[in-house]
């Protein structure tokens, strides 16, 4: 039997790691930590990091080459073989490291819950037969270190809030259900598609990093402002995670 | 100046804080404890056992009864009223414990961000013409802690999500945005109000407690057996925190 235990570890601070995260790292018996090529090494650096300065007791710590998600024009089912692969890479390490079972812990992050596919692929493994309990400890998301970072509320008071992709915002539009947009996983500005009159946004990259960024104002002028700054960045790196939040005025009571 | 550190301590499981609050905590010159009456006492005493166990300086902890809410019909004045009076009574503990300055924190439930009002109520006091800086410190919040709980993702891949209210839920009807509702401050159940074909729900009360309670399953089914679990709850502890997740099931990819 496998205890898998999906650990969400915040946004790249080691402070934001839980006591209940930092228990469930040194209570394993595997740490598998995902290599996701060179542009993200920062990544593989701040989880190593992460292990060094948590881990207490002797746990095998073992990295693993990420399978690569193949383009394609159907994104959903892109990354349905993407997940396939996983899975199988996972097995693989299962079947290597821990043959007779155990607890095996994976670094997520963020928070397994959001936008994040560890548990599809945990659900995957189950469904092919492998005997495996899964447990999630949760950690920050990106959207509550964006907020603390601007030390701003969510929503506003009493009205309701839609968490979405960029993909989805560029493809719909302003969704009608709310007037605060939480946005993520977005690589190419989707807000730069919306009409920018009356609308606010609240900007970071690296959150929670040394290299933090952060832009706030009415999207017509703040808007432009990061387009520029998120592409220097990007080569600055060689990659980069943002999210943003966009609020109507109308509503910003 | 003030410098106002505003700690989401997570829901209720000590082993939910962060090191961030941790240290915050232990920074501080001034803790302040809102009591909220004697049905919430739970919390209040889960409040000063935090204190008691993260404390490893001498900070000062000082309790305070909070103003309470007038019932009305106008739901968001009673609320702004409410806001105001809380604001007041801040002030008051400031000027007789902090009176030359000094770093203040108050522990926030689940995130400060996510309907909660004390990042409005520091509005009023800066507004007012206190010196103040407010620093957030992000924390786990009640749907996290209900998606761990569950062991589920709370979006479906690439979806949307919406949080809202019972409130706005009961009045609105299902948002079309997306097949996911995140649902809190829910008092009377909303759930009942939908027509709960193909719908599931994941619902979970004192998150991280040691009371929690969880129900999952097919609204038509679930939804019952949660209004009488909650009912009884209420019952035997005075009190109830509770959220839910719902999911149209076409979606359920």
């Amino acid at each position: 039997m496998i205890d898998l235990h999906l650990i969400g570890i915040g946004t790249g601070n080691p402070d934001h790691l839980t006591r209940q995260a930092e228990a469930a790292m040194n209570a394993a018996d595997l740490i598998l930590l995902p290599r996701k090529g060179q542009a993200k090494s920062d990544l593989i650096d701040l989880r190593r990091t992460l292990c060094a300065t948590v881990l207490t007791k002797p746990v095998r710590v073992v990295e693993f080459d990420l399978p690569v998600r193949a383009d394609s024009s159907d994104y959903l089912a892109a990354v349905g073989d993407w997940h396939d692969a996983i899975a199988a890479t996972w097995a693989a390490q299962i079947a290597r490291h821990l043959p007779h079972g155990g607890r095996l812990a994976l670094l997520v992050w963020g928070d397994p819950s959001l936008y994040d596919s560890t548990l599809r692929i945990a659900e995957r493994l189950q469904t092919g037969g492998m005997a495996m309990r899964v447990h999630v400890v949760p950690g920050i998301t990106s959207l509550q270190a964006l907020t603390a970072a601007h030390a701003i509320p969510l929503n506003t008071l009493g009205a309701p809030i839609v968490v979405t992709t960029g993909r989805r915002l560029r493809d719909d539009g302003w969704p009608e259900a709310a007037d605060t947009i939480a946005v993520m996983l977005d690589g190419a500005c989707a807000f730069t598609t919306l009409d920018p009159e009356a609308v606010l946004i609240w900007w970071g990259a690296y959150l929670g990093m040394a290299h933090q960024a952060l832009i706030a104002g009415p999207l017509a002028e703040a808007g432009p402002q990061i387009v520029t700054r998120r592409a220097a960045l990007r080569a600055e790196h060689g990659w980069i995670m943002d999210t943003y939040l966009l609020r109507r005025e109308r509503s910003a009571a």
